[in-house]
């Protein structure tokens, strides 16, 4: 199968991503299902990384992408202006079906945007939501959005809430999985409207709803899958993120703490295989900028699963099983999500 | 000074409010600024457990109110149905200057609620906050909204940092104090509306705003103050006080566990003095559920530094000059805040 690799930079370097890449594929041409890479940015400096790799660059393939997405781009500008960008280049080739999968560590924004405009959403969902795993003891969980969709609208939370149900139950096997909305308190009123309106959609909905959980539900197993906006939940996955940096400062001269470290190292997401772009059309993972090599090795597997699980029909299915059930108890109102939306 | 306490229960229980306020009414006793707490409750069971406590219960002022507020009471039925109840009482006392502060470990809601009606917003503020500490090593910090305001517009965030400088000038004498706006990036581009208007607002305003800050930098120190909508600060603030939990699942037989809870007590929220109400015209302390006796005492001695800091005028005028510069440099715009708003 082909994965497209965003391997242009700056964050992470394009050798970090490169030689996580060649992990992956190393690893992957002793099992039966073989992972072909294929590299998108300044085919120069990938040649050579490769070469530097020990490998013959002309056995791989190389897209040439010279336009360098930077960290604070406007994702509309990438798409209109930084065309030959490895993004939107290798969105564009998973749009025709050229490559099976993307895997980009870029910039966030930018892949969303290339995401939306070339592959398109799936039908009925009129956002799309970045599902990040849930670091737990045991059982796996779903955080999302995590910062895909800033500015939700309520059915955009049930659409979410779809989704993130059935990745859960495909991916780790998880059936019925619980779904929770974020909120500032368990009772049905609390919260701002988008939160009231979502809890009212998503206690008609066909889905195993729970009700609200708080922050402090978030590692503790009461949902599986939790719902919140990307404001909500990009600021909690980066708070996560910042735990282990709080405890060097605390105990960080403790002999014990690279023990307390190993314990904890699932908190940094930079060190997972990245979170997965639910709601358009073609599996699409990205990772965090400051991902290592080993983050990188994860993504390509992680894509290589969703390709084979078939995610995205899955995901269509579970959207409109919810949609029709939302229909049917709400035969006056219009969801939102309809091709015309969003 | 007369400060009204809330000893109605069910959460904490009566006796852990009791015993805390005591502990800070012996210790103030012993300085030249004496706490005269100011019961608000069942009287009779106030009484037996002043009289459990070895106190003569005829020595301190109770004020009878038998309306029980329950965690999952809706605010607005509180102030309407609930009128005989421990909040609506004290909030009405502290309107009239019969107490000069109020402690509240109950329903936060039902406080912000009954704070709003019967004290008033301050001027030019159109909906309170919550602010609550950062702990961070050294240098305090300090979060607003924590839940007081969860649907807030742009120029509620403005004012939220205009009165979070203050507070921050005020109590943790921070000259200047370098306010950051909570978001999923540091570009001004990026948030929700409510997110992209308020930067826009805070860049022109005389405080020294630095820009976004993002999750990872809650306890960085990159910014003195902090401000997000209740539905991001108070999630936050949840997710910060399970950490522990979090830690003792994954660390917790390690002989070194003790040592590294210790590091990190000040995280819980339940251990703190409390979030303090900003906004409202009198000094309103507003503690976890969870408090112990050790948080109601040191809510007691906040909430009498409130006082002698004279902390409402302080806030109103840093609103004013906020304001003022805002109508300035916006001329034809209209700030929401005004009388008629909220």
């Amino acid at each position: 199968m082909r994965i497209a690799v965003d391997a242009a930079g700056p964050e992470p370097a394009p050798d970090i991503v490169i030689k996580g890449t060649l992990e992956a594929w190393r690893e992957a041409r002793q099992s039966s299902n073989v992972i072909y890479p294929v590299f998108y940015g300044p085919s120069d400096t990938i040649r050579q990384i490769l070469y530097a790799e020990g490998e013959e660059p002309d056995e791989f393939e190389v897209v040439h992408a010279p336009d360098i997405v930077q960290a604070d781009d406007v994702p509309s500008d990438v798409i209109s202006l930084k065309t030959a960008s490895s993004i939107v280049r290798a969105v564009q080739h998973l749009a025709t079906g050229a490559v099976s999968a993307f895997v980009s560590m870029g910039n966030t924004g930018a892949v969303v945007a290339s995401a939306r405009a070339y592959l398109g959403r799936l039908r009925w969902v009129s956002k799309p939501a970045l599902a990040a795993p849930l670091p737990r003891n045991g059982e796996p969980g779903l955080l999302l959005d995590v910062g895909a969709t800033s500015d939700p609208r309520n059915s955009h939370l049930l659409q979410f809430a779809a989704m993130g149900a059935a990745f859960s139950e495909l991916v780790y096997r998880i059936s019925n999985p619980k779904v929770g909305l974020l909120n500032i308190g368990s009772e049905p009123h609390k919260g701002d409207e988008l939160a009231r309106e979502a809890y009212r959609q998503l206690s008609r909905s066909p889905l195993h709803f729970i009700g609200n959980v708080e922050g402090g539900d978030l590692f503790t197993g009461k949902a599986d899958v939790i719902v919140c906006s990307g404001m909500v939940g990009n600021t909690l996955i980066k708070f996560a993120e910042s735990i282990p940096f709080l405890l060097r400062e605390r105990v960080g001269n403790e002999p014990w703490f690279p023990r307390l470290l190993g314990a904890l190292k699932d908190l940094d997401y930079a060190r997972y295989g990245g979170a997965t772009l639910l709601g358009v059309d073609g599996p699409v993972i990205i990772g965090h900028g400051r991902s290592g090599a080993g983050a990188v090795r994860r993504a390509l597997f992680w894509a290589r699963e969703m390709v084979r699980a078939d995610m995205t029909r899955v995901l269509k299915d579970s959207v409109f099983r919810v949609r029709r059930a939302h229909w049917l108890t709400n035969p006056f109102s219009r969801m939102e999500g309809s091709e015309e939306d969003g």
